[in-house]
């Protein structure tokens, strides 16, 4: 998982049938000392996050799980909201 | 998914069976500020894009579920096309 | 698979309900000599590692198996900790 | 999928027995303007392609689709021979 | 797949119980002329191969296949020993 910044979100009315009412945000991914790092990507919510928020979210075909079992064609997804990280 | 922008088609005869009838699409991905990012790639598509258009697409397992119950082989699909994005 | 350096922990309580109990620490991936490479990440735990020991994680669909039959939606999850290793 | 240009193969007599008889070719990815992108790699062939020609192929868990019902531990396959592209 | 070789191994005591009795070794990947290119990793071996050799890798799911019906959470595993690779 890697920890992220939620930027912004993306409204697309033309898009996969099983997509529709999960929200679609704008990820900024961070580094452990909270810095940027990497491209920013879009990924679906569950979790009920909001822009601004930092969390932490899943690549890849773990991506789906949360929405099984719907079969969600999504490969991030957020999947927590960070209170706060320590880094020692 | 990642934004990108749909920059050309490609042709191909000999190929997987099971990719008769989808358009193959080649795709510049591009950053939240719009910015070209990475490599291009080529990728399937599942809404009806067509070239100009900026999309998001699905990367690894996920992008074969639109196409199920066929199998393909596809590891990049185009899964929505952007109205807009904000990023705040 | 790759070395690592656990560096931290992220505490969240809005989350996937299938975290509940299971450690979500920080990660520094390290090369063969030793040295950090690459981004820091968050990953899950399943051999009760923790801050300061070396260990090494796997990514990807793999890193669910360690918690089977639950479905957790994990992408990175450490699974062995590092005694020592040689480079020849 | 990536575009790529299959540059040489490989020959291995101890391997994993499900690829008996499967080609093993050295592609090296291209962009869509045809330069080199990134690095050199193994892929396994489905679809008959030789030294020189320019194809596509897919990564991944889908990479073994071609080969089903043997499941076959590839993660990269070339999946089309391509006849020509367009970048508009 | 990529070319790499085989620069030494891992012990680590306490594990998950799947990896047990299977061998673990660290890998420096190699471009097709032979040259060092990105990060080491550990890797399991599925065909006996030992440091100093050259040899062929799997990423992701797939490289959990040589192991089953075990499901052991790799997501490296070496496939094959290199006799010679052409590069035309």
């Amino acid at each position: 998982m890697q920890l992220a910044k939620v930027i912004g979100d993306v409204v697309a009315t033309r898009k996969e049938p099983a997509f529709d009412g999960i929200a679609l945000l704008v990820l900024q991914p961070i580094a452990a000392d909270a810095r940027p790092v990497g491209r920013t990507l879009v990924a679906f919510d569950s979790v009920g996050a909001g822009v601004g928020e930092t969390v932490f979210f899943v690549r890849g075909r773990e991506a789906s799980f949360p929405f099984l079992p719907v079969e969600v064609a999504a490969d991030a997804t957020i999947v927590g909201i960070v209170d706060h990280w320590d880094v020692g």
